[in-house]
């Protein structure tokens, strides 16, 4: 177990935590003493009718939602819903590998599937709340993979569903994606297959894997227009060293790879035995897939493609120069069209 | 120096070589004894107004040149052509570290220039040959640097220029792709600062490099389509190994670092204090800018906005799903494409 003040209350909380017991894992694993962090915003109301959950994204935790997404007068409003962020397993906030004591922490995590989190998820929103219907279930990125997972491993508890900038089962380019951001972090000698010290200790594996999110996780267009000078940065340099290399260092590497591990085997298929159209056949929810246009990764062609197979679904195009990581919430005009079509969805009879 | 039979003239050649002298390069270094090594197709006419020439790419050689776009009846002709391939410095097997003997070889490599290329390229050419202008000035990707690099530089010796799926001044965002291609290798310990005894000892940073050009080299829709199934393999790992990490761990590290920094740093704006404008305002040669419209990391906007700069030049946009690499010669239908935009310019009086 290793202490990383990245992850605790005073800079993600305020989160509660819900324990998952020994929680079986799809891969064989036991997370022994497992727990699920979340925050919810808003009131579930006597119905119970009213619930929102929005699993997070790769090195994402609940805060984000908080401080970008949600907020009075918004589409995500708590004086309307009851909104619950929650932390995937491995994100350094619920469940990880560097806060789990013991063996079977750290290096020794086991592997952790979407399937798991929506699991757990499942019994967070059941259990603790007696939700039996979510109005809406949300995320962008892995967290759109968790919502593809929801509508269709529980299809009757989720009313609207908006994956945002990602896919129901990942593409094989995207793997090698994922494998070239897991083998940033391996190939430093600091890593010692996961028993580092410290994560200051694989400082530079985490600093080439910010880079790797540099080049696929914007687009050509918002370096060609400085894009970032938007955000305080004097220089590319400056931009890198104290922007993505920053947010990137801080973090876990055994827990971005737990992530990024789960990321390359998203697939809803798996409960069809890899049929694609039968698994997203089985969604009931209303549906708005919700890809950006200059995402290097998740690309448009790609969310069509299955969102063709969802019956009465809607594909809604996020525009962004920005790419992917205009979901991290820094750009206004990209949260407004998220907004929009997220009060379009939840306004739809479902 | 270092033997690699990749790069000797059973695999490469037949070549030969031109020696550049004591060559002495923009950054301050010198090449002490160095040499281009060309092959040549066709022959030289008497009034000399019959050449082509064309610069290599990254990693690539003279060789793909006469497998792949070179024929009879084809737009390069050699009955009718004369047409020289030349190999870039630091290619392998022009001067490059590996080949360089002493203290100035190796990881004591001095840093060259695009403009370096073409200065040399511009001796073998006048010095040798004896040609005051050229047909054709071509090549891709870092031959589409040296391309543009011989058209601001030497307006009047250009003719006719095709720069394929590259630009005139590198992109801040190629930048940072480039950068992660050199730290994969930079990040393996064996590399020991260049001045290991075999590039097999940077294996594994070498793997690294040829995944970063899985992910940007080809497209999402390549590894989508399984389009490597056409080149006889039967997995994405089996392409992995035996077609990209089999390419790149050929090669010699430093040889890809020096053509790296060089392509990092390509811009004809050095000749006119960064005014890109101006400088390819200096352009007389009749120009087609061909981008590819699947390439990740050179795409059409970006050649576009170039093209547009170019008096009397036209955009030819080549087709293909297989992105960047489809350079490499392995898509008879990209062959077609170039081949009758290239006979077109030929066809045209300049």
């Amino acid at each position: 177990m290793l202490t990383n003040p990245f992850y605790s209350q005073e800079v993600q909380g305020p989160f509660k935590t819900f324990p998952l017991g020994d929680f079986v894992l799809e891969e064989g694993g036991t997370l022994r003493g497992g727990y699920l962090a979340y925050a919810t915003h808003g009131k579930l109301n006597k119905a119970r009718d009213n619930a929102i959950l929005i699993p997070s994204w790769y090195s994402g935790t609940s805060k984000v939602f908080e401080q970008c997404y949600i907020g009075k007068g918004r589409a995500l409003d708590p004086a309307r819903y009851f909104i619950i962020c929650v932390n995937q397993i491995g994100n350094g906030v619920s469940s990880s590998p560097h806060n789990t004591a013991g063996n079977g922490g750290r290096g020794n995590f086991p592997h952790v599937r979407i399937g798991d989190d929506v699991r757990a998820q499942h019994k967070l929103v059941t259990e603790l709340f007696g939700i039996e219907r979510l109005a809406l279930v949300m995320g962008g990125s892995m967290g759109a993979q968790q919502t593809y997972e929801w509508a269709v491993r529980y299809p009757d508890m989720v009313a609207r569903a908006a994956p945002i900038a990602g896919t129901a089962r990942n593409t094989p380019h995207d793997f090698l994606y994922t494998q070239s951001l897991m083998d940033a972090i391996t190939s430093d000698p600091g890593w010692q297959k996961g028993w580092y010290g410290d994560n200051s200790e694989v400082r530079e594996g985490l600093s080439r894997h910010a880079l790797l999110w540099a080049v696929m996780g914007f687009s050509t267009e918002y370096f060609r227009q400085e894009e970032w000078r938007k955000l305080g940065f004097s220089s590319v340099q400056d931009f890198m060293t104290n922007f993505l290399e920053a947010y990137f260092c801080a973090m876990d590497p055994n827990d971005l790879l737990c992530m990024a591990w789960k990321w390359q085997r998203g697939d809803v298929s798996r409960h069809t035995g890899g049929d694609l159209k039968k698994a997203l056949g089985r969604i009931t929810a209303k549906t708005f897939v919700m890809p950006i246009d200059e995402d290097m990764f998740f690309p448009p062609r790609d969310c069509s493609a299955e969102q063709k197979l969802i019956k009465g679904s809607e594909l809604r195009l996020l525009k962004s120069t920005c790419g992917h990581l205009v979901l991290t919430g820094f750009d206004q005009d990209f949260l407004k069209q998220v907004d929009l079509h997220l009060a379009e969805l939840l306004a739809m009879p479902a």
